[in-house]
């Protein structure tokens, strides 16, 4: 399994998926000319699973780690950890000459990226994400930060990693609900540039289903890597999200947002809303971007064969959903920027997606599927 | 008096510094072609002296601006400040269209810059400084920032900003400790590369003793640019301090800050003790640079005639001071690096300054000078 490379310049680096890579990670590091001490950030859920294993691996290769260990979950992602994680550096000796190693999932990578990025203006860091989002997405491609009691994300800088390992036997320790959601940001991908893929997910599906056996587990790293491949071509086009392309990421996350703050925290993971906003975008893309129903099908199909929610848990108050979707970050200069897909693999930036289609495409969630 | 321009590649900006130029700050704004809206960051103390007129010249330029106002203070030069300012700009309807507008001293551009920096990761922004310290130094090479409870500086960004617009008039609201203060940083960007400013700041020393009058008033532009021309070139010399060269601002800065912090805050304005830190690094310039008695004197004569202190406080803790100097962020990787002179004009990286040195150093700050 070749490295999947991001060409960014001086700011190009590699994402290395290998099982049981956690491992070689001191080495990786050291070929990448890191030098300096290293901040090792994790969570508490992560840290009993592979802190030591990292801290090894780093201290074999020579490195002096010193490990800060935040709480889990998205309520702990402010600027206020931020805060602690600097201040911890502080007392660890850290200064402009010392990296970060971001170890953990989407949350954790955010924070710690943020962490890298404004400590001391700025040092290097290294991604190790353990989940199936922050594996194939939140990992790669620089977008780091925290959220605002008024919203998600709105807080943090560009700042691309040195390195991104991937260990795909992390995935193995996820309960299959957030292997799952995981999954979700895959379709995703798929949807947007290769259709072919969906099919492959179909199939991993039925895999989890029966719980993880060595077969499974030896796939795991060439689906993840072609999965990364995706996100890595997008990046290339749109590092910081100005052209346009980068926006395409966001298909399913608009409403998904909107969805994701109207219910209780916790009560449907981020990419069971992605699942439920990506049903949404393919109803829109089929009324105003000429999607035909076998290509809405085959997504939906993926998604299905995942166990994602297609249908509007009753408690949402679709109005409430609506008001939050268009508070969200995704609208520029008071226009509405929706993802949609002319066909599966050619998605596009439609700027006549009016309140009554958004209302429409709500309604459509509450339906049987 | 033509605009300092600073070459920057892409990120390249002019600093234009004019009398009365606040009121043109809306035309500046449009020629640099900044659209959407603008969220003016000022703070309790600035803001009755110029925030209405900076609004209404943005609004008569046609744009749309939200004002918001944090504490005055180094006090509030932290993460809940950004944090409070970014909450506040999400309620006034501000996405990655908007862009920052920072009016005031050192601290409004650093927390406003700072917040430009990482709101929706990145918008753009303009400088207006109202001290002296942020018209000649901080509001120019893209230094953006907050203090830790640790030290300060900790965590920020390097984020250049798209103008910055001086209006010395607004220098004549200043205390004359403030307005004397800001030009220890003239003094020490004359000793670093232009050592014949230094009899152009000993007559301005004279004038503002007699307060302002309107000749004084007049010769400040010229004063300020030149002195903002040494700043633009090590800027441009080594943008993200990586080579070295712009680590010569810190001549003075660091057991500056070392006193700066032993002190109950507000004891010693900043400046004031740049100006101690600059007689310290001046003899180990010329215990250990071969510095002559007579460049020495020169930059003295010019900070005494500033009135600047020379003579440390007795109650300054010696001890103190040298433990919160090493404890300071100037050091990378553990070595000193210290800014000393050859001659005015031709500073260097000394990393050959011992502990004895130090205590050497601030024995003779007790000494008459």
């Amino acid at each position: 399994m070749p490295d999947v490379s991001l060409n960014l310049g001086e700011r190009s680096y590699v994402v290395h998926v290998a099982n049981a890579s956690l491992s070689n990670l001191g080495f990786r590091v050291s070929r990448r000319r890191l030098t300096g001490k290293a901040a090792l950030i994790t969570d508490s859920n992560v840290y009993p699973l592979y802190g030591e294993q990292v801290k090894m691996s780093l201290e074999d290769s020579g490195y002096s780690v010193s490990t800060h260990i935040m709480e889990a979950g998205e309520a702990n992602k402010t600027m206020r950890t931020v805060e602690m994680l600097a201040e911890e550096m502080v007392r660890a000796g850290h200064d402009r000459s010392s990296f970060v190693v971001a170890l953990g999932g989407g949350v954790v990578g955010d924070v710690a990226g943020f962490t890298a990025a404004t400590y001391y203006r700025g040092i290097p860091f290294v991604q190790v994400p353990t989940t199936v989002m922050a594996q194939v997405d939140s990992s790669v491609g620089g977008k780091t930060g925290v959220n605002l009691p008024c919203g998600k994300n709105l807080v943090g800088s560009f700042h691309q990693p040195q390195l991104v390992l991937a260990d795909p036997t992390t995935l193995t320790s996820l309960p299959p609900r957030v292997m799952r959601e995981g999954m979700a940001e895959m379709v995703k991908h798929a949807a947007l540039s290769r259709p072919a893929m969906l099919r492959a997910l179909q199939n991993a599906a039925d895999e989890i289903d029966l719980g993880f056996t060595l077969r499974t587990v030896e796939k795991l790293p060439e689906l993840i890597a072609d999965n990364v491949t995706i996100k890595a071509g997008i990046v290339e086009a749109d590092e910081r999200e100005t052209s346009g392309v980068r926006a395409y990421l966001n298909l399913g996350h608009t409403l998904g947002h909107g969805i994701e703050a109207a219910v209780p925290y916790g009560s449907l993971l981020h990419g069971e809303a992605v699942s439920l906003g990506m049903r949404a975008a393919l109803y829109l893309s089929r009324k105003l971007g000429g999607l035909s129903r076998e290509d809405e099908r085959e997504v939906l199909d993926t998604l299905r064969a995942l166990e994602l929610p297609l249908v509007l848990p009753q408690e949402v108050d679709i109005d409430r959903a609506l008001a939050l979707t268009t508070a969200d970050k995704k609208f520029a200069g008071g226009r509405i920027r929706f993802v949609l897909l002319h066909r599966c693999g050619a998605p596009y930036l439609a700027d006549n997606v009016t309140q009554q289609d958004l209302l429409a495409a709500m309604k459509e969630l509450t339906k049987p599927c």
